[in-house]
């Protein structure tokens, strides 16, 4: 296990294993609150990924009882400047940018509570499993607080009305409710989380490297454009991956109901 | 209860309490048909709205049998004149774009049908809580009038197979469907559809005003946009919402445990 | 019946019948890929139609235990050519564009399997029916080959984490899952996939065909748009189409509680 910083309790910890990069937030007694600490190691750990092309897929986890309860209210009563808020919430974009922007899928694993940033993690990441008993709120409002950044990236996850409801009402939705709005993937039982989320890096890491990374590359951008100008930047995307290695030892593999072997893992 | 015009009924009545204006559609033997009055009634309604510091959000009701069938049939039939539809469309485009950009949030409240433009006004509505009996149609299609200006606000409320079955079939859908595909937030029995929408209106008022008007007025307006625009806006709306007194109560309220006073109710 | 090919087994075969036309994809034995020739006889086909004022909607059916199976992998395979590549998925925008784009709605009918560029056909239709033991996936990323152009099509129809999961992973989903996302319209036991097709065609066929075109024209341009163009565009095409002989046939008819005689069948 490498971790990203020198000091004695890392709040980000990453561990490699085979691809997989998990980071998990891991300052629990703060509900892994996206402190300027936090969110300078998160985006340290996606800066350091997005050059190692060893790397798979991701997975975004966290310890305790709250996957992540959102910005650092204590640190920003404390620093009354807009400036600062300025700052705060740019560098908070620029994460969960990163997130989307990234060359690998990026999963979140859900554990307890998801509010406000928090939930806006989850709503960036690529993928999302979370236990049965996670819950999901972007309750900004409720200190007054209206969840603006949240909410670009839930209003990209459900339906408007949903999202509006959420943001207005502060309220927490189940895990179930999550998935039923496609907020969230999969749900897990409590003690079955790390399986669910293991299933499907196994499943990311069984496919061609070239593959999942062309695709996390044209997924989100082919979405802003209109159809034309997104059916042309596909097809030119699928007739590189084409010429890819990988690609003729699959289709041959197919052909021969076999499993294939790939170069780019 | 004050009334937005002189007549002796007005068609929509206007109910102020605590904070939430109730405006009823009061044309129940029309089934509220959005007919050029109504449609200038509600105009006008939310125009005294959008300048009405008081007024912390809006539940749009209805008298009768219908929350609304749309437009007025027989008063089109009898303008048989492209000048006067032109101007009859445009003038009902304002009145669904007044809701989306009215400063304060606009909840639906539907019992019977909403149809063609009835039903746009709910999809255009940021929330909609609706009796289980309540049915929805884009029936425009069944007299050879494809609903082309409620088509605008359902298919940015539900997916787009969805949205084109309803408006070539001109079939109903009930509540609960509605409900499963997002263009309503809730499904209360007939008899609680009072208590449902209540629910909702004191859940708003319990907020921070400045919160909440910031939400209404950041949330439709950056989902239009590209992704890094949309977080740079939302970032500075947000570093603007810190600033408010009321965010550093909430902040000091939450902390502390006990139910904030907000300065802007 | 006519068929669009001079072949003695014309791989696409035509079937009109009171206005509906159905394009059955009759290549079974290879799971009626989207070979060169799949590929033209369906651009041929919608050209057909496009110009066909007879034409009331089109039905996309296939013959075999494949809806369709994608691109053809042999055929590809035996081309290792980056232009050819180029104009095989360019070609096949053309096709999955010529759907959208058509006169008239086109609606899916599918049975067993819908993978790759097949889900992405389904996806593209403006309404689609599948048999309950129908299954559907982008399977590409299986053979090294990220479904780059399917993403196009998929991620439009459903939320975008729900396209993710299927693009990473190539697994297949149900027609029930299909029909919770959105991706299809219906799910009918396999032997009332017929039934249920005619349902949804009969309906069509019982509006008037100048509301219907109107839709269908104007369905997915407004979609692209801001919301304030939206609604221009939306009033001024409504504005015309109340200018149709139809519509007042329809309104007489809908006040006098009769069935409308559409003179545009």
């Amino acid at each position: 296990m490498s971790i990203i910083s020198d000091s004695p309790a890392p709040i980000l910890q990453r561990l490699d294993h085979q691809g997989v990069v998990t980071l998990t937030m891991s300052s629990p007694e703060r509900f892994n609150a996206l402190s300027e600490a936090m969110l300078q190691a998160l985006h340290d750990a996606f800066t350091e990924i997005a050059d190692d092309s060893s790397v798979r897929c991701v997975v975004l986890a966290a310890k305790g009882k709250a996957f992540c309860a959102g910005h650092d209210l204590k640190q920003m009563r404390a620093n009354p400047d807009k400036a600062y808020y300025q700052a705060l919430f740019a560098r908070c974009g620029e994460v969960m940018q990163a997130i989307v922007n990234l060359s690998v899928p990026v999963i979140a694993k859900v554990q307890g509570i998801a509010t406000a940033a928090g939930c806006q993690l989850v709503a960036s990441c690529d993928l999302a499993v979370a236990a049965r008993s996670a819950r999901f709120a972007v309750s900004g409002i409720n200190v007054g607080l209206f969840c603006s950044t949240p909410a670009v990236a839930l209003s990209r996850n459900v339906a408007r009305k949903r999202a509006m409801e959420m943001l207005l009402t502060g309220d927490f939705i189940s895990a179930d409710q999550a998935a039923e709005w496609g907020l969230i993937n999969r749900v897990a039982e409590d003690d079955a989380l790390d399986e669910a989320t293991d299933a499907l890096t196994a499943s990311i890491c069984a496919k061609s490297a070239v593959a999942v990374r062309t695709g996390k590359a044209m997924f989100a951008r082919q979405l802003a454009m209109p159809l034309d100008e997104a059916y042309a930047f596909a097809g030119e995307t699928m007739a590189c991956n084409m010429l890819a290695e990988d690609v003729g030892e699959g289709i041959d593999a197919f052909i021969a109901k076999r499993p294939p072997q790939w170069r780019h893992r």
